[in-house]
């Protein structure tokens, strides 16, 4: 159901889908290199290029839903453009199952196309898909993502297309440990699992301080690594589940260095949050890196499964560096925090500050240094670093700088995500017990207790069989969220100002996860 | 009540009291400087030298409680001394009621004496106090803190007795601010309190990128911080709540480097973990550097206020540190984390592994730097920094560095707290509403729970009016931690092993604090 509203804006899009939209990272002496994927809306929305350019009205900002195609476990997806702050919606998404085999080639050295099945390349060019009849094991995984981008629909197109590829090349190579249920990871591979003992002896009776010399001997000291002490020490027993947690961290490590490599050729556009939900094997793992967000609605209750990576909540991790590493600041900002902007004036007064190890306020004597401008400033959402950017961990911004500036903002930026996990098999789930994924133009208007209220009531009113009940509610939230048009801008319940951003939201029941068939 | 058995370690005492124990920081070049302060145990216990002595046997490990001398809020304590890691109770308490005052003189170049009250040196070194009849206004805060040493008692017994006045030295510059409970706290001091409007047009509609021009350029940009431009801008409003926070964090620091200087001129052996719980105007105000812990029990529920710092929970931090600053590891360590030591016969396999981004675990191929020892190593208690120390934060340990070597383990220790503040006013509290605080003696053989049920129990069926029923309680907790000496060592209920360590309780009734009268 999209409204079919065309506008002025629509010439706009050609322009902009031709060009790429490269924010503060445009080099005027250059001409922009070619676009790696045209702008598009979500595969699985099956729009058509009019549609796509219909759906970028910011005037009327038609809310899209799941048309004809049906997600995996009748997954909820719903969206809307933003009200002008981009020509185009820089929230992107992405939902797959990825099946993971037993490949007798070598897993090193993959190549990809952006389908959610890994082939082949030959030499001449052609892709061959690789051969079924020797893939015997298997195991899928589900996958949900939300990226949201800034400076660009570049970064968050490439990450929709490849994050979860990434995921797959590492969880391949973990195939026959995760097909195992009952091994624990092994500590080396292609080694014999020896048996090591805890000796309880080992010098670690005193909390405060060890014999360094008795723990550091136990399997050689720093220089001898090889002397033939007892095997009598420490290992630490490491579950499956960190394998998988491990896996997603790098994955989203790759992923970055990917959009870093290939913006040498392509037109990558600025960066991107992540968040990214996976199910594999009965257990959600919920991956976040940046400001959306994702709760977990099981009667009622509210299970919040992300945390926000911003400015403000990043703030020690940020002045640390910049502690450590001033060259960072350019000398042209401070790692100290202020209530507000120094003036030459105060210079000799003394003035509230923070820094890297403080979470509560001091005052400080102001000298010529602090009036230089605070890495971090503002407060809740207009936080920003280097005044800049308002968010603290996502995927590309390789290029981006501080205004008429050569300062890189992207050593300040992390490309790991948080990774949480929901064991599916803890709980029942009934019909209206799902978790949410919405990115900030969501959660900026609306409390998780809002949220859940919201979808509760609205799937209680559903016919529990109706397969685009998701989907429903998922429009009922962005609706919500947005609001309507009124004399005074976009107006949500209580006449409260509605979200101007780009919203995207998937709800995806967690009942049908308790009966998805176990590989073999 | 003091269990009054001599033993043959006493005589130890005497020698270990006149040399101190210096751990690993010895230079046996040199004679130890003298003591700052002899051995002691809290002087609120109010023991002789003989008492002292007898407290320190190993083998009945009697436990000391309160005798006459009463604290305030009928506080309960008791302590014990550990089974023989180390020859004195290397574990430190403190509860004082501190006066602020204001003074005409500057504040700025105090002078201490141990004793709570501030004074002031005549030049002839004679000692005079401040002159009460200049002192209208006054403010209290109730302080007690836990000190646990490590490597010598020194720098336990050191932050014992000056940590509470750092904080008064740093609450005394607030104290007009805080004497003003309608009053936000001022950004600048000095200044006529300008309102700073927001002006949202500032710049940053934009959640990703903001122009930074206009943000920067809202208050001049970096270089010409002096422009006239209208000073719209944000400015954050700093509660009085933060100002304390901000003057216990540094204080912290500031009790650190105390340490630091006087151990150039006197022997401060060793380092300590502080844990110290204020309360001013109404809240409390719990600060925590180590591993000792502080839990509220409020009608019999549990909530925890602080959390540990040891080399598995700050083992992010440390990592990164290490990654950024490579040459602190002098070539002997790595900063990535293995399950257990990497043989040399292992390089080139594939072993678990994780850096300072990740929490799970993944697969790499061992490499010949990868023999080095781990910068983090171990697991649960028995994890340590640098193969040496099992605490990150705390006071003291300058001069600590990694046996045989040059590398010093001080630039990865954190002297800062964390604080978190509990507002008493938003809740009722009975007479067997507590706040519990212990050293990690306690909590390494009793969780939360046991605690709680035990103080629960012990307090339900106590006389109320009873002053002396906390430190009953804190008995009957350390005794529970302790246990009794069979055969097989000390055993607690359940025939587990008890606690090996010195054990020290403050137990603090909450509903005190509700009737304290508050200041003029």
């Amino acid at each position: 159901m999209i409204t079919r509203v065309r506008s002025a804006v629509s010439s706009i899009i050609g322009g902009i889908m031709a060009s790429g939209s490269t924010g503060e990272q445009n080099n005027p002496d250059l001409p922009d290199p070619p676009l790696r994927f045209p702008y598009s809306r979500p595969d699985f929305l099956g729009l058509s290029p009019d549609e796509v350019e219909c759906s970028a009205d910011h005037i009327s900002r038609p809310i899209l839903i799941l048309k004809e195609m049906k997600l995996p476990w009748s997954t909820g997806y719903a969206e809307v453009i933003n009200a002008g702050k981009s020509a185009l919606n820089e929230d992107q998404a992405c939902c797959e199952v990825v099946e993971l085999r037993k490949r007798p080639s070598d897993p090193s050295s993959p190549s990809y196309t952006p389908t959610g099945r890994r082939c082949s390349s030959l030499p001449n060019g052609d892709i061959l898909e690789s051969i079924e009849s020797t893939e015997v094991k298997q195991l899928d995984f589900h996958y949900w993502g939300l990226f949201d981008g800034h400076g660009g629909s570049g970064a968050a197109i490439f990450a929709s297309k490849f994050l979860h590829l990434h995921i797959e090349e590492r969880l391949q190579e973990l195939l026959e440990i995760l097909q195992n249920p009952s091994l624990q990871a092994p500590t080396c591979l292609g080694e014999e699992n020896t048996v090591h003992h805890f000796h309880p002896s080992a010098g670690c009776s005193q909390r405060g301080l060890s014999r360094a010399a008795s723990l550091r001997g136990a399997a050689g000291a720093p220089g001898s690594p090889n002397t033939s002490a007892p095997r009598f020490f420490i290992e630490k027993k490491i579950k499956q589940e960190s394998l998988v947690v491990g896996a997603i961290e790098n994955a989203f490590k790759e992923m970055d260095a990917h959009i870093g490599r290939e913006r040498s050729v392509y037109c990558i556009s600025g960066g991107c949050t992540a968040l990214v939900v996976m199910h594999l094997l009965g257990k959600l793992y919920v991956a976040n890196a940046g400001d959306s967000r994702a709760v977990i609605i099981r009667a009622g209750e509210i299970v919040p499964m992300s945390s926000s990576f911003t400015p403000e909540s990043e703030r020690q991790r940020l002045q640390f560096l910049a502690h450590l590493q001033p060259s960072l600041l350019g000398n042209e900002f401070t790692h100290l925090e202020f209530p507000r902007r120094v003036t030459k004036k105060e210079v000799g007064k003394r003035m509230l500050y923070r820094d890297f190890t403080m979470n509560g306020w001091a005052y400080k004597t102001i000298q010529e240094d602090d009036l230089k401008f605070p890495l971090i400033y503002g407060e809740g959402k207009m936080a920003r670093v280097f005044a800049t950017i308002g968010i603290t961990r996502g995927l590309g911004d390789h290029d981006l700088k501080v205004h008429n500036s050569d300062i890189s903002i992207k050593p300040f930026l992390s490309c790991s995500p948080e990774v949480k996990v929901y064991d599916l098999s803890q709980h029942e789930h009934g019909t209206d017990d799902v978790i949410i994924l919405g990115t900030d133009g969501l959660w900026d208007v609306l409390s998780n207790e809002e949220v859940a209220e919201a979808v509760t009531g609205f799937l209680g009113n559903c016919d529990p069989d109706d397969q685009h009940r998701y989907t429903m509610a998922a429009q009922d939230l962005v609706m919500k969220a947005r609001g309507v048009l009124r004399d005074r801008g976009w107006r949500i319940v209580g006449d409260k100002l509605g979200s101007g951003d780009d919203i995207s939201v998937f709800i995806i029941p967690l009942m049908h996860a308790n009966v998805q068939p176990q590989p073999s």
